[in-house]
């Protein structure tokens, strides 16, 4: 029932955007030859200036015959902004990144550059997916959860958001809960500033409605709302939220875990004795490094496109852009793009149906609960 | 030219809703002796079911007649929605507690009750000060800065602001930065999803270009617009947002500073070296908790209104209690509350003259400089 990835073979293939990155080029080559060294089924597709790729990639023993090129000569900079990236982007090596995915060369693709860019671009090129009205990004978060991570989306494809985006936003994630944590049924929270059911913008009100006569049918629990406390909590499983509130939220919990590992490490260094300790102690740091460090969860997957696009952050080192490589792969893996399309086009049926008739279409499809994985 | 706090003499009367907190009123009265200890200067006015408080008082020698009480059976739960409280609330504690700041029997009042309820009532209660339309709380935040602190308001006395209200927060917080910090010109940041200037919600640019009109004649330095990433960063000292969002962006940032702490302590408990490690590390550990320990920098204060009141997270111990106390106390002190007033009345006029011949008003007042403090 499920299309099955479009190119065949066990081989799965990322399109790479070997420009603009913070730290260049060499540093999304060391990532990819990170990703070649644990995975020997990734095959590469690798955009920007020919000869100097080439140099970067020879380099690498690991990745010798897993990598073909396009020579793309422009780039689309951190300063540039998507309405110019619209018109004049067509010869960047971001385009060409993305147009791999929309000619079925590659499974899909992954770029370090400028999120408004790359989103205008994605929207041009693989075209929202039917059903889709607003596309959101979506990211993992390290959290108290059994599976060690939450999603949160959107946090940025767009600074607004209504409630029936807030619905689809709620159907995405649970998707890609599914398929990227194996959560059976996702339990799915709506950011708010309490968890009371009178609090907030009267748009999450209706959201807050729309989405629990929607829970049944797409197979996910709804805890109501949440609170910014929650995130990284282990009340809900997926938090839902508009582009605006998401990015804060997204770069307030980055900050925040990056002064207090700071402020750790200058504790440690303040005396002898600290110095001592923290030798001792450098196994538990660097296993609460590994569970919160963002390098290790970077991407933002791009939802509700025709196609895999993920979001490596623009100052990702060598192990962040594997991370976003690695991420793109399982979901190449998955078939998560099929699965998310055959979701997405059954649920805008049923909220057609529900709109013309509220009271039946919310039992409709309760008993294939547990069968479809989208 | 600047009143003085209504109540003479050098002792500061602090009013004290002893109902409405998490853990009761023992907590509360332990959290004011944890005060009066540290200062000989304080007294205190309590409110709530007399006979229970006063056996509480007495188990604390340091508070020997240094606290009156006001006998008040009905207290706002955290489940009341504020505007059952606005019809019912006059026979509270909570009511009660501001009211004595009304009358001027107190300089300040501090409450660990529910949030909505306690603005709610304390708009009723106090007024908000002329030419304010909407109050906001503020919250200290750890940072890398210098003074180890930024403000960031509002954080969640409404939902919603529009440009204007913007930058009164902008007005209020740069006060609230001179008096409770120090900073002679504080700068000023305006949250939003990006630095650039096309980014974000319509809003935010007209308040961007509003704020950047008033910066000089109100004696602070706008750095524009700041990230999440910034709330705890070193670029601005004040944070501008609206209510929503800044309620999200405090919550996400205590949640994933208690998730660290959480994972830090597991990662110590991990095996027997690394619990040798703990140990020597312990003081380099309890270094840290000091610096980011909400409970250190517990208090959002109310900007706006006819008085001071400081709300005590719900959830507060002692140490908290204590921390919000504190800060009334410092405030009331500054005469905070009054040199804030003189600022808003003087800038709501300097804003009519802008908007009536927006090119001279600019340059108004800039001679002022560094000579007031609000």
């Amino acid at each position: 029932m499920i299309d099955q990835p479009r190119l065949q073979g066990d081989k799965i293939v990322i399109s790479v955007d070997a420009m603009g990155g913070d730290a260049g080029p060499g540093v999304v080559v060391s990532g990819m030859a990170e990703s070649a060294t644990k995975n020997p089924d990734i095959r590469f597709i690798l955009h920007g200036p020919e000869e100097a790729l080439r140099k970067l990639v020879a380099r690498r023993r690991i990745l010798a015959g897993r990598v073909s090129f396009r020579d793309v000569a422009d780039v689309v900079t951190m300063d540039d902004k998507p309405s110019h990236v619209m018109r004049n982007g067509k010869s960047t090596s971001m385009w060409s990144t993305l147009e791999a995915v929309r000619k079925g060369e590659a499974h899909g693709a992954v770029s370090c550059g400028n999120t408004g860019a790359l989103m205008a671009l994605s929207m041009l090129c693989l075209r929202k997916l039917p059903g889709v009205s607003r596309p959101a990004i979506a990211v993992l978060w390290p959290s108290r959860n059994v599976q060690g991570f939450n999603v949160m989306l959107d946090v940025g494809a767009d600074v607004r958001a209504d409630a029936q985006d807030l619905l689809q936003y709620a159907l995405m994630g649970a998707s890609y809960a599914r398929n990227g944590m194996n959560l059976k049924r996702p339990r799915i929270g709506l950011l708010n500033v309490g968890t009371e059911q009178h609090k907030g913008r009267a748009e999450l009100k209706q959201a807050h409605a729309l989405i629990s006569r929607f829970a049944d049918q797409a197979n996910f629990d709804f805890v109501g709302f949440v609170e910014g406390r929650d995130i990284p909590g282990n009340v809900a499983d997926v938090i839902v939220t508009d582009g605006f509130t998401g990015n804060v939220a997204v770069k307030t919990g980055e900050g925040t875990a990056s002064l207090v590992s700071e402020l750790l490490r200058e504790s440690f260094r303040h005396s002898l004795l600290s110095r001592m300790a923290s030798v001792l102690a450098i196994t538990s740091l660097l296993r609460l490094k590994k569970r919160i460090d963002p390098s290790r969860v970077n991407g933002g997957v791009f939802l509700g496109l025709n196609g895999t696009v993920v979001k490596s952050h623009g100052g990702a080192d060598a192990t962040g852009v594997s991370s976003a490589i690695k991420l793109a792969f399982q979901l190449a893996q998955s078939g998560f793009s099929e699965r998310l399309a055959a979701r997405v086009a059954s649920t805008a049926s049923l909220t057609e149906d529900a709109q013309a008739a509220p009271d039946t279409a919310d039992k409709k499809n309760q008993k294939n609960e547990g069968e479809q994985k989208a």
